[in-house]
Parts: structure tokens; C-alpha cells; sequence
């Protein structure tokens, strides 16, 4: 698919790659379900399938680049490449990236760090979803962060996740089903609390990790909104309210600041700061003492970041990645439009 | 009373403008209040007052530093003027300390950074007080992250947040008060959500950013455990359950695998990435269009990270620190003990 749209072999399988690896962890609403979107971005001409990516600027530990609006999926990996280079000449590596458009599962970005023995990190701005504390207006996407650390004898710690108390795909997979969502998850148009998991279609909003005031939800827009500077103040991407949609149909804000969307991507070389081995042990022993955190219910262990998305890999690389009827009959009817064989 | 326990002026000087910052910029529990607490640790043989705080590791962008048990007061003032330097000469800067102690409020030195132009970051663990997701044992501290971003017209971005969903200072004045806790902020040691406040001294546990899965706690523990990482297991101090306890009456964790308490600085010149003034620029439309989000409430307009802080600084410049009797008595105290005229 992404041949038939005009990408070259190389940036088709980097993006299938990045898409596929979020299928595998079990985060199902960044993987092959959004292919046709990213799709019907590209027929409205928000994407260039064959862009020239480069740095616009650069010292020894830093870049900023010009997604020249390709897929943030093949974008963000160049950009941590660039990161990684970096690191490996002065320690550490930290890109701005503008003018690029979404870019898959923040964690497989951070995860590129970890063969070169390095702490890797990938956030990303988003289209404006999310209402600050206090706000009955969108300001912020769910604007996640990832940030993956390299062990010794244990699995790597993969920290993955939204700003906000629930993810987007979470409230899709409840409107799907009809139900509703538990409080502090959404507001209404108002800013009132609400379960209706479908308030986000009328102008309702996401809210930031912890929900309210009372409980840190001023922490969670801290957060989405330290996301939104790294990504897109610092690169000269767009940011806040201006952040272009990932849906097509959905019409560009006015007066944009800046140019596409904005990530940050930042590479760590473990022995910048300790020898790799001693800083290994010390990390197989911090994942081996939280696993065995006393639990509350003996049945649910505590997990360390990363735990669950690891057990999804090693089902579906055995199992395969099931797909819901729905993915399948878009992507039938992508293969029918672009006349492929699947 | 610093220089009364051994510090030289220079040394005093900054542990008293930090301390001073936080009690100016309300944040009461991490001023004044602790001064008594730092002499205690002194008393107990666990701060070192003449410290010889050094570089053990370093490349072009980041360094390690031993902070030799001094009070982290002075410890992560000087980690963060090397992050600074690292930042003129190579762009950003990054430190991870090792041996040291409580650091008072991490926003005093991420803003250490923006009269140079740069962003600045600090975060430090602290003795385990917060329960993982899933966990009824105690695992990681507040783990506050604080990020400082200049701008141009508008005053600073500053974010200085713990990653739970109440700081323990917030519950301590319900305990004061002898009134409840809202549910969410802690558990008691069975795991069960609970209302009181007292509940930490019986075993319970502050709860992660999220308070509960549902609402997200496995992010804020993530948060806080990258925090711990970033800040102990890169340089070498102690992480999760063997963090030293602030009280000086409880006693050490055993089988201590790191030296002290950890902390992590990081500076990022912002033309390293782009023209500042370019950036400074759009972080001011950034803010304003933050301020400017329609209100749920008209009387509660939508906040930029530090305006609260800012108020009360600019309040208390004018009026003064208001003090509760029970920490004026306690200076008295000091004071009394150590001979010293107020």
C-alpha cells in the first residue's frame, strides 16, 4: 500500500515496520487499523510520499528537521537516527522535528536506542483534544511520551504512553460497543463531567492525566504541554490549538504558527554517565525488585513498563495479530481501490 | 544555621536563596519549615557540610557527579551550572548526581537556566512513599520533575510538579488539620483506596499520578520510575525502596546498592535549535493562547504552568513569608540550641 502511494521500498517497509510493531504490542489503534487514514491523508495532499528530509540546523548534541511533510513514521526514524549519531559522538542526541505528520507508536522510536546501549526517548504533539485544567476548549493533543532503558539479563523498561488519563483508542473501542466511560476520562462540551464515551464528537474533550484539579489533572497538562514545546516550539512545527488533524476530512486550522506536526527524539549513551555494565546490573536489579513489590491481589503482580506489550509480542509473533472484522473490510476495500493482490 | 553547622558563605548563601525560593514561591513545605530536618541530618552524620563535590565521569554533553553526602541544596545548584556549561559548549547539558540529599524545590534549578537562554530540567527520587500500580508496598518517592522554558515577553514556563497525585506536603496539612484526604491520593497498607490522611503513618501509600488504573496510575508510576532511573541508577546512588529517608529518625534501608540520593539535571540551549528569537516569539503566543482557552468557569481562567507560583512570589516579595506558629517555634528552637540571635 504504501508502494502504490508513491513511497520508495525503503520508506514502505520502515513505515510497515513501525505499524506492524505497534500490531505486535497490542496497541491495536496505532497499527494497520489506521493505514487507510494515513492514506486518505496523503489523497488530500497533506503527505509526500517521496519527501526530502534534512537538517535545518544543528550543533554537536542537537538538530532540528524538516519532515518535509513525509510520513512521521518514516521521518521520526531518521530523526532518531540523527539522535543517535549524536549521542555517539558527544554523548547524548536531541532532535526537533517540523513539518512531519503522525508518527505511529511513540515506543518504537525510543525502542531504536536500546541495541546501541543507549536510553532512548519519543514524544510527539497531536491534534488538539484534550482540554487543559480549568478549559472547556481543546488545547492539547494526547501528546504521549516513550521512553525505553536498556537491562542487562531482564527486558528492557519501555515506558509508553498518552498524557492523558485515557488514551483516544480506548474511548473508540468503548463508542464501538455502546458503552460508557468511567468518570474522569472525557468533559462535555461544557466542561462538565461525563460517561458518554461519544462526547468527544460533540466538541467534548479529553482530559489530562489525573482527571481533575483535585487529583493532578494540572500535572497531566504540565506534561502534554512540556510535549508540545519540545515538539514543536523548539523545531517551528505547530503547536496547541493548530496542530493539524490526522483526520483527512477534518479542515486545517487558520493561522497556523508553524510548519506540520512537531516530535522529540533523544538518545542517551549509558556509558556517557556510568560503565554500560555496572549500570546494567544496577537496572536488572531495580526490574527485579519491582516485580516482586509486594501485591495488593496476589492474582495482578505489579509490572514493570513494558510487561504488558512484551506478552502481546510473544502471543501474536507465535499467534498472529488478529484483526476486527471492521480493519479488514477497510483494508479489502484499500486493495480494491489501488487494484492489489492481497 | 548553616554556617552555625559547618557550611562555608558560600554554601549557605545557596541552601538559604533555595530554600527561600520555595517558601516565596508558596511552595511552604519545601522552605523554611525544613530547615530543622536538614540539621537533624546533619546531627545524624548523614549530610556532610564541607563537601568536595566533583566530576566522576563526563563526556561533551553529560557528567556524573559525587555530591559527597552535601545537602543537595548545594549539590544540585553546582550539577546544574555544569549541565549549563556542557549546554554553551555542545548545545545541551546533562547530570546525573550520586551521593547526595534532598534537593528542596527542583524548580529552583531548572530555572537556573532560562537567564542563559535555555531550557532547564531537574528531577530527583526520594525515600519510597508511593505505591506502584498493583503494589501495596511502597516503592518509589514524589519524584518531581520540574522544566523551566523561557519566553519572550511573557514571563517563564515553569512546570515543578511531584509525579503522584497529592505531594505528601498537601497531606501533612490535612493531617495538621485533622481532616480527610480526598480518595485518590493514598492507599492504606492493605491496598484499599481510604480517606485518611494519617493513613502513611500506618503503613499506606501516596498513589501514583492517575490514583488508579482506570485513571491511569500505571503513567505516573512510569513517570516516577523513570525519574528514579534517570536520576540514581545512571549515576550510581540509590533507587526505589533503598532511597535514604529525609526523616533522620528512620533508620537506612539495608543492603543499599547505590551512594545517597540521585538527582538529574539537563540544559538545552534553544539556538541549539533554533533562532531564540524566533522561538521566544511563538512561546509567547504559545502562552497567551493558553491563557486565552475559553474557561469552564469565568472565574477560574486557564493557567500556565508557574502562574500560581508567580502570584504568590510577587505577594510575598511585597508582603513577606507568612510562617504557622509551629515552624516559627521550631526556628526558635534552633536557634536556641545553636546560640544563635534571630
Amino acid at each position: 500500500m504504501f508502494l502504490a502511494i508513491g513511497c520508495s521500498t525503503e520508506h514502505a517497509h520502515i513505515a510497515t515496520t513501525v505499524l506492524l510493531s505497534a500490531d505486535l504490542r497490542g496497541i491495536d489503534s496505532h497499527g494497520i487499523a489506521r493505514l487507510s487514514g494515513y492514506v486518505r491523508l496523503w489523497k488530500a495532499g497533506r503527505i509526500n510520499t517521496t519527501p526530502n528530509i534534512g537538517i535545518i540546523h544543528e550543533t554537536a548534541s542537537t538538530a532540528v528537521i524538516d519532515g518535509d511533510k513525509g510520513l512521521g513514521l518514516v521521518v521520526a526514524p531518521f530523526a532518531m537516527t540523527i539522535a543517535i549519531e549524536k549521542a555517539k559522538a558527544v554523548g547524548t542526541g536531541w532532535v526537533s522535528v517540523q513539518n512531519s505528520n503522525h508518527f505511529g507508536i511513540a515506543g518504537y522510536h525510543a525502542m531504536m536506542a536500546l541495541e546501541h546501549e543507549m536510553i532512548g526517548m519519543a514524544m510527539t504533539n497531536a491534534s488538539a483534544l484534550v482540554a487543559p485544567t480549568f478549559s472547556k476548549e481543546r488545547m492539547l493533543g494526547t501528546n504521549p511520551i516513550a521512553v525505553a532503558v536498556p537491562a542487562g539479563n531482564e527486558p528492557p523498561f519501555v515506558a509508553d504512553f498518552a498524557t492523558t488519563t485515557a488514551a483516544n483508542g480506548k474511548l473508540e473501542i468503548l463508542q464501538r460497543k455502546n458503552e460508557e466511560a468511567p468518570l474522569g476520562w472525557i468533559q462535555d462540551e461544557d466542561g462538565n463531567p461525563t460517561k458518554d464515551s461519544s462526547a468527544l464528537k460533540s466538541k467534548g474533550a479529553l482530559l489530562p492525566l489525573g482527571s481533575d484539579r483535585e487529583h493532578g489533572s494540572h500535572k497531566g497538562y504540565a506534561m502534554g504541554s512540556i510535549v508540545d514545546i519540545f515538539s514543536a516550539v523548539l523545531s517551528g512545527a505547530n503547536f496547541g490549538p493548530w496542530v493539524p488533524p490526522f483526520p483527512a476530512y477534518v479542515p486545517m486550522p487558520v493561522n497556523q504558527p508553524g510548519k506540520g506536526l512537531g516530535h522529540f527524539l533523544g538518545a542517551m549513551r549509558i556509558d556517557a554517565f556510568r560503565k554500560a555494565d555496572d549500570f546494567k546490573q544496577d537496572m536488572d536489579l531495580w526490574i527485579k525488585r519491582f516485580r516482586e513489590a509486594k501485591p495488593i491481589d496476589e492474582l495482578n503482580k505489579v509490572l514493570v513498563p513494558g510487561d504488558p506489550e512484551r506478552a502481546f509480542e510473544q502471543t501474536r509473533m507465535k499467534d498472529g495479530i488478529p484483526l476486527m472484522q471492521s480493519v479488514v473490510e477497510d483494508l479489502n476495500e484499500l486493495a480494491h481501490n489501488f487494484n492489489l493482490n492481497l
